[in-house]
């Protein structure tokens, strides 16, 4: 009901989460806007909204392009923000790139709705490597930043802006913070989006899949369904303004036993385990999984799909959609 | 000794603290570098290195010039990193410059120190101001990092590039996070740096303090010779690697009372409480005052100068020198 008529922005709409927001949102009966500048490295991909392509529109720009911004942001009663440089690796060769999306491109959005549209509310994806390397599991939102990556960094800093224009400029904004997500849309050309993108693309190539250390780094998964669940609640709940929220799982498992669980649900294929690479050990976070108590309690959302399921759909999908995708 | 022959880069050369840290570099042996740009809104002022001209080397060239940063990194053994955009409500009207100079620009030095002088040791001048407003006090490194204006943000990025530098690419960094500083060669002109100067040229002036609020905000304060051997211990001492620090005083006060005194020592003058502009309001974090019990106990440093014979040395500083700073 909340969405039903109403103008929907979704900065990164041909991304992998942005394109499952968009059908849902599509589904709810909003107006819906993509943005997405298609830059080969990143996420956007038009085969992702081809179920709905007649049904919203799309724009081609980047988030970086502050006058673009400018103008679109006008009108828009939800602006889901979820345009970003993904890439661990690439934000430590290509620092100034990184900064420019995942910093400066924020600030300008923000100042964009502060001056154009001050009424719109605001979900901005942050993500759990802000936290850094855990001190401690499950890691609850109160957990210090210690991000061990450019990346990490600059996704602080864009975070604490979407807090800082809510408290300061009473403009709305929500925070979630997402774990490992996965499913039908992500990239899985390389890891720059995901590692598990590039797992199920070796499965479906038939190659090994390759776990780096020693596999028993554990994580967290969830399924994109569950995402776009949270995401719109962020946006229709007042309470949430203002909010950081972790998303997380009600179980975690070892890299080892995830891959070993996609050979399984796969019905072929191996897995590998092989050294780390020197530049994706020096910045990695090690073990973790998130305390989600804090959505749960503030608005209700919990995971809902297991990961059997979601990593079954997931394959699915690409074993008939592999070709848009590589 | 440490410092004797060294060739040390200092940047905001020309600026409050930097000026200080010159001179008592020179007087200790080493050859100075001081990089500045001069902008006049800033601090740096040749005024300030008036002493020692002779002594050191001045090179007028911008942070976010990466060129010349490139450049003037090479060959040197220390850097001490201080130039920073440092006026809270600035960041908030021109938030891309602030993101220039205290996001980009510390990324183009670090790049730079990555890429020509590895071997360098860099200390970072951060700020009790990314903490926003305390939870608890006294504010330890602990505390949660939740900056109140964009400044606050980029300085928080800023300060965690020195040390996913240290910690990924070996390149020493020490930052250290300061609460209000005071002393001679600070700037008077306006609040931009702190609101210290504008209270003395205030008084000098025969103008009233203007203390916002209630006056009964707390906070902590360092003589700027305390804060200069800080930054010494921290280039020198390695086990300072890679650490956050803050600096911080044994006692604390109201604005109100540190009106009062310095009204007191200057022998003539008056404050007078004032309504809090919005704009100041909006961002204000409250009290202040921090734990410096980890810098203490690892690198041995606590403040020795007392606050009232700080502030008589300042007044005598600006009543003396007051032309050059108005």
């Amino acid at each position: 009901m909340t969405f039903a008529g109403k103008r929907v922005l979704i900065t990164g709409g041909l991304g992998f989460i942005g394109a499952n927001l968009a059908q849902r949102l599509v589904e709810l009966g909003a107006e819906v806007m993509a943005v997405d500048s298609l830059i080969p490295q990143y996420g956007g991909n038009l085969f992702n909204i081809a179920p709905i392509q007649d049904r919203i529109r799309v724009n081609i720009s980047d988030v970086r392009d502050e006058y673009s911004m400018a103008y679109i942001v006008q009108g828009q009663h939800y602006l889901f923000n979820l345009a970003g440089q993904t890439s661990h690796l690439d934000s430590m060769t290509d620092p100034y790139t990184d900064l420019d999306i995942n910093c400066r491109a924020q600030l300008s959005i923000l100042e964009a709705c502060r001056k154009h549209n001050p009424d719109i509310k605001i979900v901005f994806a942050s993500t759990r490597q802000i936290y850094g390397k855990p001190e401690y599991l499950p890691v609850d939102e109160r957990h210090q930043l210690r991000p061990v990556d450019v990346n990490g960094i600059n996704k602080m800093a864009g975070e604490w802006y979407h807090i800082l224009y809510n408290d300061v400029y009473g403009l709305r904004a929500t925070s979630l913070r997402l774990t490992n997500t996965y499913g039908p849309r992500m990239r899985i050309k390389d890891a720059r989006q995901t590692f598990l993108g590039i797992w199920i693309r070796r499965l479906i190539e038939g190659e090994p899949i390759e776990v780096f250390g020693d596999g028993e780094q554990l994580r967290d998964f969830n399924y994109v369904d569950d995402v776009v669940d949270a995401l719109l609640l962020a946006a229709e709940r007042d309470t949430a303004n203002g909010c950081v929220f972790n998303l997380g799982a009600n179980d975690w498992r070892s890299l080892k036993s995830l891959a070993a669980l996609l050979v399984e649900l796969n019905g072929s294929g191996e897995y590998r385990i092989v050294p780390f690479p020197e530049d994706r050990k020096a910045i990695d976070i090690g073990d973790y999984y998130s305390d989600f108590s804090r959505i749960r309690q503030t608005l209700g959302w919990s995971p809902k799909v297991p990961l059997e399921d979601g990593l079954r759909r997931t394959l699915a999908y690409y074993h008939q959609y592999w070709r848009h995708y590589v």
